[in-house]
């Protein structure tokens, strides 16, 4: 039986066991605000996401990967900025109170925070349908920021990883048989901040962004914002097995290019520092002057939307 | 008929016509993350609420009052901590794109916001049952921040003003008829701030807190965190006419005392600075060794509960 809990129990029972850790976070949870300091030459970065049930995640969703899932999609807006993380605030809105669900969500977000030396200090728990909204705070220097804006002509396009597998994880969700799952539905459920990535990159990328609303909408971002153009190489696009598999059966080459929720970092770089980029990423284009988004593929040249995942749509 | 709006068309249509104004926000929306700056001997102060269709507000409350009051809340806990807004970010969860709704709640917030010198730097915009969570965030210099820890015994109880006229709003809603409806219908849809009042008590004030839970319950939670207890004065409580009515009508005298939604000041001073009280502030009781909180009512003392508004109970 769900015990009956105040709001301030529930908070304290499963989300703040702990004073902050991290030295910039001064005060935590349990004032009318938590109070953070800042090193000189620092600047704040700060992004915020909402998951909501039956729109971003299924109302079966295990718990524990909800909470990972929720910390990491934040963290990743971090990387893409080159942001060092440390403090997270957490707005749940929740049906009702049920232990059980809030242990195994909350080890979820908060092994993934312990990883990263980010404390949660705020927030706010209200009844409601399931809407679940976290603001992630980092640290980039002054100047040093990963901005969309920031491409240049003659960049090398670079991406982190495979392309693809959290769309192929979401297809399997729905039915589609796939011999080799665990990938793609690892991707899915239990995406990876590339962090250490987007600090590596300060001072080598130009531009950088997460494809969390596919590769041609987010790299799209950057075109627009740094108002260039691109032309990638198919060739060049890495895909897990599973993905092959499903690009060989399907002949669906769209899908790794527009599904959402992957969360490798596209980057742009330009080539006098390209010997500097970390191993695992591949150079997959180059920024044009012409406007627009070319995918080079089977000897010939198409131009993609930038299209992805978009709500209200 | 709303139009297809895409999400990134949404945001800049009715949030993010300007760029950010205060010499604090360094970017914006726009990017995977706003960046911001804290001038040297500032600490960030940060403060997340939540407001839930049906929990926080009616389906019928006018979108103007809305967008108005969810900034409000959110100001009213930097107010607590004597921190000065400067940006906030706002995760706007939508049934559907009704641009008509839209402009009334980008209108209330938006106005209040340049009101405060506030900027909108980020937040996210989703699809789901209406839920609206606001982060804000504050200067204060590093120490004088009003924490609820730091009531002494011997420390005066100050209130900013009438309370529970957010409660007899409330009242008055579900049917409460009320010859002076208009102070507590303003109090309950258009709450006010108490931003200058939390400014000027810094190096004043010990103890703050907003009484967003009502007077007794947040009390309570300085008394709780400042192992203190408190006696307060009933007649020392300032009241309106329509509270007055209302008390005299019904004997209730608990509402003022335990209704949520006000967003009124509760602080305490040490008696040596209480003449530097801004005006309009009402001496209401006094800090005491003894834990509880009394309330000293016609001629008896009385142990009140420390009982507020809580979710999930």
């Amino acid at each position: 039986m769900p015990e009956r809990l105040g709001e301030f129990d529930l908070i304290r029972r499963y989300f703040a066991a702990d004073a902050p850790r991290h030295p910039h976070n001064k005060l935590g949870i349990g004032d009318d605000c938590a109070l953070m300091s800042l090193p000189p030459g620092q600047h704040l970065a700060i992004t915020a996401d909402t998951m909501v049930e039956n729109v971003h995640f299924f109302a079966d969703a295990a718990p524990e990967d909800l909470g990972h899932k929720l910390l990491a999609v934040n963290l990743s807006d971090l990387a893409a900025m080159g942001a060092e993380p440390f403090a997270v605030t957490l707005a749940l809105t929740l049906p009702k109170v049920e232990p059980t669900w809030l242990e195994a969500f909350s080890r979820g977000f908060l092994t993934l925070a312990r990883r990263f030396n980010v404390d949660l200090i705020g927030g706010d728990t209200t009844s409601g349908p399931l809407t679940l909204t976290v603001q992630a705070m980092g640290t980039v220097p002054s100047g040093a920021a990963l901005t969309r804006s920031a491409a240049n002509v003659g960049d090398f396009v670079y991406l982190s990883g495979p392309v693809g597998d959290a769309g192929l994880g979401l297809k399997i969700k729905q039915g589609y048989r796939c011999s080799f799952p665990e990938i793609p539905l690892r991707c899915f459920h239990r995406p990876e901040p590339r962090v250490e990535l987007g600090l590596a990159l300060r001072g080598i990328a130009h531009a950088c962004i997460d494809i969390s609303d596919g590769l041609a909408a987010d790299l799209g971002h950057i075109l627009t914002q740094s108002r260039v153009g691109a032309c990638l190489d198919w060739a060049a696009l890495a895909f897990s097995d599973a993905m092959d598999a499903y690009l060989a059966e399907s002949g669906d080459w769209r899908l790794p290019l527009t599904a959402g929720d992957d969360y490798q970092l596209c980057f742009t770089v330009p080539p006098d520092r390209s010997a500097a980029i970390p191993a695992g990423c591949r150079k997959i284009g180059v920024i044009e002057v012409e406007s627009g988004l070319r995918l080079r593929r089977a000897g010939s040249i198409e131009l993609l939307e930038f299209t992805g995942y978009e709500h209200f749509l």
